[in-house]
């Protein structure tokens, strides 16, 4: 398996589907999981720790710790995406800045699909195939643009 | 033992220091360490997990996780100190903005001070002797500032 | 009694209903009423006073004076919840940024159901029965999140 | 006496000399004192409830409930002056974002002097002899822009 | 007239309506236009300076420059009412952060209420009767939190 | 002349240099003024309606009106430059947040250069020779980063 | 042609109409583009230094770059709209703080008729014609107001 | 060559030694240059289609457009650092905040190592000696933290 995307609620599953309706689109092996870094410590600790994803998506809101916690107990790549809230600030700080040492790659508020793309780039530093189908949906992006 | 102070890395020493004068002032028992929840997640688990203190103080900056998940891994009051930086929102925001279910009570940017005496206040619900220090303390600061 | 929960105004309700859900659930004593730092002080400080709760919950918005006026009149321990509005930051601000010598004890913006958990992690100090309790609420909690 | 001028703590000391350096000039008669919202909120109350001030000025940083505080104890006019610190956003909003029914009139971070010019506006409503030197005084102002 | 109330577009309606509502419980005489600082500008410095109101009480969003306009042209006080919008720091902090020299009254945000009740309180200054229903109306207010 | 430059106060000149160095490099014709939109608003009304300036420049701090007013006096485009202080979100918004109908071109925090850039911009349009310096002035910056 | 106008998607229509519908009441030729400067960037490089538009304007939300890539293809007056969204401080921010040397005309969120009438004020600097119209329009704009 | 880092400016040099220092520890072929994307966008094109290296690292501050002009013009993985200046959520929120399908991996303010770090993650997906050397890297810092 290439991602592992975690969720840190229920109510997160909205972001989550943009994360996994591109990783399909990109024919990426995935598994998606509901895992807190507050309420389930020990379980997101064997959960990272077990897996043999290549990187981790992590997606949460508010005071979002999820993805710094994944990143805490792996040595491979975790991309972290801000769930947007009443405060937004908070998820956006809390996910981009982590202590020098321990570095998390921050998307933008929501934006599940950056973080699929990003995990899509990652791969394919040494997978042509997977290069060409990303070059594919990039530009498939760019001339929705122009056909706008 | 009573109250564990834990600091995210040492640059959080100087807010410790006013963590700790004020215990000694109300003459509460207290160990201070250093550990991260980011760089060491699991020595970080054990020491609040074997930790027979009654409060845990989190002393953190930037995206300050730490508070959070020592409170993830405890059932006993966490209180966080949020430390200044270039950002400030940061701290201030991950360590309020948890989420229901694990709750951190938060105490203003590098006010170590405030983390001691709610500490001093969460002990005192059945330690009449501990009260009377505290009330002493408070008094104290009060003339303060009248005498201003 | 344990605990007095007092709201800001009656738009303060919603967030109120939280706390005392959560306190009904962990089987803790309370009492809820309105009383406004701003607009009656003196009532608000007679309530504080004269109260025997042994932990003070203040929910209010905008300049949320509430929880720090009540800290103001007692030694034992006050959690702030600041509710949301259309700036936010304020309520938060408002309650974290109290003076050195005065503490709040912070939970998240509209986050009633932290405070009454911080309450029961204070109260169970001293009572392992509640503790008791507590661990299964938290851990009906982790149940849900893994059930997600 | 007119006004009525109190510190939050000995720190606010350099803006409320900005505040007596304008009122001494305007020959606005005053007095100033040390008296904390969260601290010694009996002594305020007092203070203010005692006084025959015409005007209070409230001065204060971090969660400043001063202003907010005297102005629960009194009908005249209560003004705010927020103090700079290492957020002030949050001196601003708390001063600012009064509830509904117990005004503070905010006025910028730091500026004392707009204070005292605030209240000689106030009680130069009534006072001719006032409202010229009022004049005089804002006039010497505008000269020295031009003048600049 | 006492007060002239000023809105800086017809969208500030809403929070004009809270403010002569106020004024007129509490039998203070207005009246209240429309004029911008930046559209009108012209015909806004007339207003102000053929004006024999009092007070001036300006209601503006966005950057709002109304009530300092108001304030370049008077010696006598002005209030300002920020307007709610998109980013709602922006009302705010045009009309708390005047430069020294000129100072306007801020509320808080949409708050007409508060700025009539501080209007009211400037006139009560020297006016026994406006001071005994002001009482009142505050009064009115405390009981409505107690009834709440 | 083809631009006047304004400064909200002798503390602006830092930035107000800035303007003038780069106005100076690129052969433009200016003056430059200090007239404030809060204590001096006649002058400065005056200043705008007798300047046959083509493009105004505004530099100013905290609610920084100066900038609007201009523009609420002239028909020609109106620069504004955001000085720094101690809230920086407050100049910045009050520069860009101008209401529909009034427009100032915002550049910024303490950007005196860009202001002068853009002026240039503006009057090359239908000045081929101002053109030709304008690109050399650019080409030089460009090289002067690739020589970094 | 004198304006082009350029959004950096389809979602920024709603400001882009506010655009041209003042740019049809100023009677300024124009032209309309989707481009993105981060999804095509070198359509958007061909289209500005293939452009003979005096004006660009920029409209785009998020980390709006489009006004800034812009500007780094021309030496002609590039205005840039900021597009609302769930953070608004992201592209007000990423607009207005250019680096020095390659400057952006911010107006302020939303406000595409700001970014067209500042554009007809260029163009008007030589174009008394155009100069006639703008005043019109501004006028009719300021009676709007006083009709309120 | 794996990473190309490029700073927008000679002052991003500071944060760019934090980059290259942990890149070396890391013993990972890198190049540093300087190119902005507003000032030297063909350059900086060039630059980025011509490269061979795997990842990209952009050092930006003000409106950091840099990382995602990078983006823009490959499919390889671009991580940006924002760089602090007087306002800081403008870099950060310039870099986060990418429109989906061109992402770009953010981390801290000036935080460079946690860049390097994050490029040696996504290359030790596919290369076990590096992933050794990530691992030591890791280890030393926690030690550090443990020997504080």
């Amino acid at each position: 398996m290439s991602v592992l995307v975690i969720l840190g609620s229920k109510s997160d599953a909205r972001v989550g589907e943009k994360v996994t309706k591109a990783l399909d689109k990109l024919k990426i092996t995935y598994r998606i999981v509901i895992a807190s870094a507050h309420r389930t410590p020990k379980y997101l600790m064997e959960l990272v720790e077990k897996s043999e994803a290549d990187i981790f998506i992590g997606v949460a809101g508010l005071a979002a710790a999820l993805p710094g916690a994944i990143a805490s107990h792996t040595h491979r790549p975790v991309i972290g995406v801000p769930v947007s809230g009443k405060v937004n600030l908070d998820s956006i700080l809390s996910i981009t800045q982590m202590p020098p040492g321990v570095p998390v790659a921050a998307v933008g508020l929501d934006n599940g699909e950056n973080a699929a793309i990003l995990a899509a780039e990652m791969l394919a530093i040494k997978d042509k195939e997977l290069e060409r189908r990303l070059k594919e949906y990039r530009e498939e992006r760019s001339k929705a643009v122009l056909e706008g």
